[in-house]
């Protein structure tokens, strides 16, 4: 069923990866740190960079410097989110987290750099007119109103009180990892100088869509294949979906939302097909 | 001899304070967290950008952009640099340091918002047509070739045999420091398309002196006047340009950049007076 998308994402890593090759030589111990946390990862943000480019015939040379760029802003969260005075995980992609790696200093600064290195791709030429369009509106997701704003509600939700709403937790991820997720899908759009509409209606469902299969992870999934700690959300006793959906409640919940990502693929006809394969990979993913 | 100076300085603080209050409303903790990292500071960097502006035309509406982002670049490091896992200071401008008002947590994410708003600041309509190059200057005057790899030689040479020469220190704070001051004197050029090189002559020897003053601070200021520790490099036996060329050496040499900084500002003639004044303040300067 998602074949089409399997492949895809297989073309997709390979392509970042050789643009990462040419954009980060591993010149000194801090390009090694960022060119560590940028692999091992499912790219799937990139992916949907590429594919929301390829639905706008953009070219090639544009959107690599948007996925990786999109990748490095993701790399860099996940650096500073396992940190000990974050989430203190010692896995991220089966491999070690940076600063177990290295240490605690050196993966506050590759994270930094990361965040840099992302704008710095966007401002190059290749990206071509609408350059300026896709700083800003990752800027926005990315900053103080986007992904920073969600870590700050969920640390703030681990020593509230109460637990979180259903609404609340549907707020948090929304910004957690729903804008960047948001914004690789419209990338394509975007870069086009195209209306990014239906594919954001999209990523809005594939966003949700994915975080829930997270926390369905979390509870069922097996540490060595998921790539990190599970089991850490009951643990804590933290509200997730799974908590006020219950199991079999969240992944109806997760469907519905992969068809609804589905349909709203409908203005692009078949172009749109491997996009939906990949809403019904989310769902289905075991790491 | 820098009452000029000491004017532009405090005016200059007043517009990018208002600008702030604009572009960073209260609206939430992390709103508070980066309001309070950006107040206090000279804003030099600020400056340097609004009077780099100024001697070329450039609207207010856009050099604000700037000024104000290069100060978020500017208060986003410091606020990383004195984690516990970096510097692990306490104190900064005379205020308790971000993670130890708040926590290190907060702090991680109070520093990754402000860069990131340096760049959605950028992207804005209202920097106008040179919007890009600055984008990219500043990317790469921050990122992994500037200002990050200063730091990490920082952190290496902590642990290093062999203490730093002063080439090797030189390089280094160039990278650390110099990058974004560079940066800043050259962005009023870099709005208004025009050659930005001698504003970076002017900045180049302005940002050694400076580094070379702060050196100086560390041995002869008062740690309340200065608004931070003092004698740290002394007492880790750390290289600095004082350890290197004695006192007076160290003040002589900064003498002669200041000299030099003057003289790279003579296209200008008596328009690039302020600037001048700059130089002589940074090397006189008792915080």
């Amino acid at each position: 069923m998602t074949a089409g998308f399997t492949a895809a994402l297989l073309q997709a890593q390979t392509q970042i990866l050789n643009h990462m090759d040419r954009r980060l030589p591993q010149a000194d111990l801090l390009h090694q740190t960022m060119d560590y946390a940028l692999r091992g990862g499912k790219m799937l943000r990139g992916f949907l960079v590429l594919e929301s480019a390829r639905l706008h015939d953009v070219p090639e040379t544009a959107a690599i410097e948007a996925a990786l760029a999109i990748e490095c802003i993701h790399a860099y969260s996940l650096v500073h989110d396992d940190l000990p005075a974050m989430d203190d995980d010692d896995l991220r992609r089966g491999q070690p987290t940076l600063h177990r790696k290295w240490d605690e200093a050196t993966a506050v600064l590759a994270g930094d750099s990361l965040q840099t290195l992302a704008f710095e791709l966007l401002a190059r030429d290749s990206v071509g007119p609408n350059a300026l369009s896709l700083i800003r509106t990752l800027a926005k997701a990315a900053g103080k109103d986007g992904m920073v704003s969600g870590q700050m509600m969920d640390i703030a939700a681990e020593t509230a009180e109460t637990p979180l709403t259903l609404d609340e937790i549907t707020i948090l991820q929304a910004r957690k990892t729903g804008c960047l997720i948001e914004w690789s899908a419209c990338a394509g759009a975007r870069l086009a100088g195209a209306d990014p509409a239906p594919l954001r209606h999209y990523a809005q469902a594939l966003g949700l869509a994915f975080q829930i299969a997270d926390d369905i992870l979390d509870v069922e999934g097996d540490a060595a294949t998921v790539g990190k700690a599970v089991r850490k959300d009951a643990d804590a006793g933290k509200a997730t979906f799974v908590s006020h959906l219950g199991l079999e409640g969240a992944k109806h919940r997760a469907q519905e939302l992969a068809d609804l990502a589905c349909a709203a693929l409908a203005p692009y006809g078949a172009a749109g097909d491997t996009l939906k394969d990949a809403a019904r990979f989310v769902i289905s993913r075991d790491s």
